[in-house]
């Protein structure tokens, strides 16, 4: 499609925003055209989903209703935005995409896998990201950076259990996908993991001109 | 499960609403305890998800989002409140189901039937309805009853040859299902229709006891 499509996952609290912000200021002040998104949301329609989806009042959720939610709202945001940027051969950088519903319903609600992979079939339409930063930075240690900000939606006040299962979860994600996934520790400096992030672009980069 | 799952089908305007009261009302004199739900709907998570369904704003919603949301409220449906009560004995009776789905995302938005089967394959979770009525009306005589009566929604508002094409969708879904669905002829009297549907739940009832 010409664009190149960039995707962070990782546990709330795990240092996504921080990397997502220093590497599309990177690419702006080096002149690329980069556009950044998050999932659940990014359009009207998956900002109304999104607010189902996080609304502490929506305990009562069925996991297949929220993993069908987030679908939708992906749906959404891949045929309206993030497919056209990509065929205007702009940067797309995603804040979570198909890996976090396999980390957080596919392992923190047992859903499986599989169950996800079906349930999105038609959302993801064969999309697949150029490369997943997984920011690797344990559960407890995220759980601690989550308190000191603000009220905690639907799923980040999930029990400290489920955020282990999800962690675990991505593990598991990045080990089966080791051509796309890259891990950083969330222990190392913001300024290393920026530095290491830029570097796997520019290796990457260099590998397609090739 | 011992229950009974009763579903009407119909395009809006179709007499589906009138017939459900009547019938309702002809379980609770003779005794029986049945439920009604309307699709997508009938639980509080559900209801907001047909807010974002309908609201004529939301023009700009894909197809594979619309199909999705519609297997999320469904999803919500079907394991908080349809099973529940099937598994008390309850008589269920649903406005909608997926056959809708079939016929206005299948047909109508031309999706095909098997990409709708495959988005509410754990929504539907393998169950079927035990009858479905289908009120065969004229789409230009539906739309001539709606007309007169409010402001019409998202999907109502579709152009006429929309549906024209669900309407042509639900025959064949009639042809495909015979054993399942019953097919009513809409310009008969409603107190007509009302009879045939109490005599083909005597037939079905007879048939079961034997």
């Amino acid at each position: 499609m010409g664009g190149f499509f960039i995707t962070f996952e990782g546990t709330d609290g795990s240092g996504k925003s921080t990397q997502i912000e220093l590497l599309n200021k990177y690419f702006t002040e080096n002149g690329y055209e980069s556009l950044v998104v998050r999932e659940p949301g990014s359009t009207p329609i998956g900002e109304k989903i999104r607010d189902i989806i996080i609304d502490k009042e929506n305990k009562d959720m069925g996991h297949i209703t929220e993993a069908l939610l987030y679908a939708a709202a992906r749906a959404q945001l891949v045929e309206k935005v993030i497919v056209p940027a990509l065929r205007n051969g702009k940067i797309v950088i995603s804040d979570r995409f198909l890996d976090s519903n396999v980390a957080y319903q596919g392992y923190g609600r047992n859903l499986g896998e599989d169950v996800i992979k079906d349930i999105n079939k038609y959302a993801v339409n064969s999309l697949e990201p150029d490369v997943t930063f997984f920011l690797k930075t344990d559960p407890e240690e995220c759980m601690k950076r989550m308190d000191s900000t603000r009220e905690l939606d639907r799923l980040e006040s999930e029990k400290a259990y489920f955020h282990k299962k999800v962690y675990e979860g991505y593990i598991n994600i990045a080990e089966e996908n080791k051509e796309r996934v890259v891990v950083l520790e969330g222990r190392d400096t913001i300024e290393n993991i920026h530095q290491s992030i830029v570097s796997h672009l520019k290796n990457i980069y260099k590998a397609r001109s090739i």
